[in-house]
């Protein structure tokens, strides 16, 4: 089996590529050839029995996906995505990564003959726009407030045609926010969910742009390699014609955040987030959604974490190397 | 003001512009042009004082849109479609005709300067698909089983996006089946809700291709072009940023409307009617919606008819001359 992951030198891109060269499955299929792409080169990456192929490739360029999809991968894990932070930023390029990239891509699976590969596509939460009911329940329309949000949600629209047609078997995943992302902040407006805990775990001051009565809705990203390879693997005639699924994800406020962090690492830690209120930040945020039922994707077997305890206990063994 | 309708040689555009031309006013504001637009040159309506324009252009041609709104026309009706069993039938053209061209003319509209018209943009029921509660709520996602009905529910997210950006003033109208259609039958799947009428009313035979308990939402051109001039006129504020609206129509079966043919022109009309089962239409109509609750477009003052014998009326007296 040959699996493509676009956006493969992204956070989950990466973590995911690691996993899928440890394990060498997805499922019952043993994996024989990986292919990752990304607007620079995916690097730092073990080799994989030269069987491994690395690509810096513009997924906004209508070329680009054609040259992928020639190689018939069986799994496609597309991921390439600008954040939502940029995609409000630059409008354009938004749209040409966030929205043509995935056109491109059902496009040239369409135009091949006799294929018809297993897509996983990474959605958001950002799809669902206020007012909404608390919790969301999986029958609530997404009416967007971002470019991110409304370009995803397009991607979701038309995966759910592609697949309906037969031409490809698509799964669509809107993931919780990603917490505790490892690394440095990127331009996602979500970047200091993870940033309030990952900086003071590490020594480091940490901005706080809004209230910490602020709730959101997040899952470590073990848990999103989880949903990653589970969508891989699951039977298609399970999940239905609506492919695209809210996943579980755990609600919980910035104050419970921060009440984990000086459980884990002592009220020193918690010393170094500093308050400072930023506007753009905060409407964005507050148009953002704060819990799910996410029922259907419950009853097919995704799981999230419980609570922000175990959220950072997953950040210090997979991050900092702490025993598990 | 100059209006501008794409899809101008359609039975709706023809309709609204006979409508502009004999009315001069949208709201307050008096029309002093008006520029037609379809893949044929729209033909038959009255002079309106040299400053009215028909144009032959396929908005499926990203030159088109360009063309068009370098005139900048303060309101711009795009009802520029292909219909549901056409986009099915023919993927790449409904794409093209359906989603291409609202983005060619969104795109358009983004790159004039100081230029915000109104849209109005006509969608559809069609962007809901199985299972739904029933009424279907207006907060009920959007989960389309045909090309068609994802093409327009993308339009809707593209439309309130671009809104939501300033860019334009957009406003989405999800129309019910329109109902009695005038003229030939067309290639939309839905064709024969008007036909089983409108056949026998003119003294010909009409196929009955689905069972007599079929469901639908209906509403008459007459309610079409008021919801269409309303949206052009209403205040936004009221409409809020979810933009797009699902309006009311009249729920009635198949028996229903059998009945009102009854009353309307007596058992020798109903017997023109011929059922010959088609599963194609048969299964794409069982995947469609029966009743809204329309809430928020009654609210803002949308009103469609209470009852087939009244849609019955209006086709005779628009269409067969009969006194009002």
């Amino acid at each position: 089996m040959h699996v493509l992951i676009t956006g493969g030198a992204g956070m989950l891109g990466c973590k995911l590529a690691q996993w899928l060269i440890q394990d060498r499955m997805i499922g019952e299929h043993e994996i024989t050839k990986l292919t990752l792409t990304d607007i620079t080169t995916p690097k730092g990456l073990p080799k994989f029995q030269g069987i491994y192929a690395e690509h810096a490739m513009d997924m906004g360029d209508p070329g680009s996906a054609k040259k992928l999809i020639q190689q018939r991968p069986d799994f496609i894990f597309h991921l390439a995505a600008v954040v939502s932070g940029e995609a409000e930023a630059d409008f354009e390029k938004g749209y040409r990564v966030n929205l043509d990239s995935t056109r491109y891509l059902l496009e040239a699976i369409r135009t091949q003959q006799d294929y018809c590969p297993r897509v996983i596509f990474t959605s958001t939460i950002a799809v669902f726009g206020v007012p909404f009911p608390n919790p969301i329940p999986d029958t609530h329309h997404r009416t967007p407030l971002s470019c991110y949000g409304t370009q995803k949600a397009i991607g979701e629209l038309l995966l759910a045609d592609y697949s309906r047609r037969g031409i490809l078997q698509g799964i669509g995943l809107r993931l919780p926010t990603i917490c505790i992302r490892p690394g440095l902040p990127n331009k996602a407006a979500s970047s200091f969910f993870s940033g309030i805990l990952r900086e003071p775990l590490n020594g480091k001051e940490a901005v706080l742009p809004v209230s910490e009565d602020v709730r959101h809705w997040h899952a470590s990203p073990r848990a999103a390699i989880r949903f990653l390879l589970h969508a891989a693997s699951i039977d298609l005639e399970l999940v239905g014609r609506d492919c695209n699924l809210t996943l579980p994800g755990l609600c919980a406020s910035v104050k419970e955040q921060i009440e984990a962090l000086e459980r884990a690492a002592g009220k020193d830690a918690v010393s170094l987030i500093r308050r400072e209120p930023d506007h753009f930040i905060e409407r964005l945020v507050y148009s953002w959604p704060e819990s799910f039922e996410a029922e259907k994707a419950r009853s097919l077997g995704f799981k999230a974490e419980k609570d922000f305890d175990e959220i950072i206990r997953i950040y210090m063994e997979d991050e900092l190397g702490a025993a598990s």
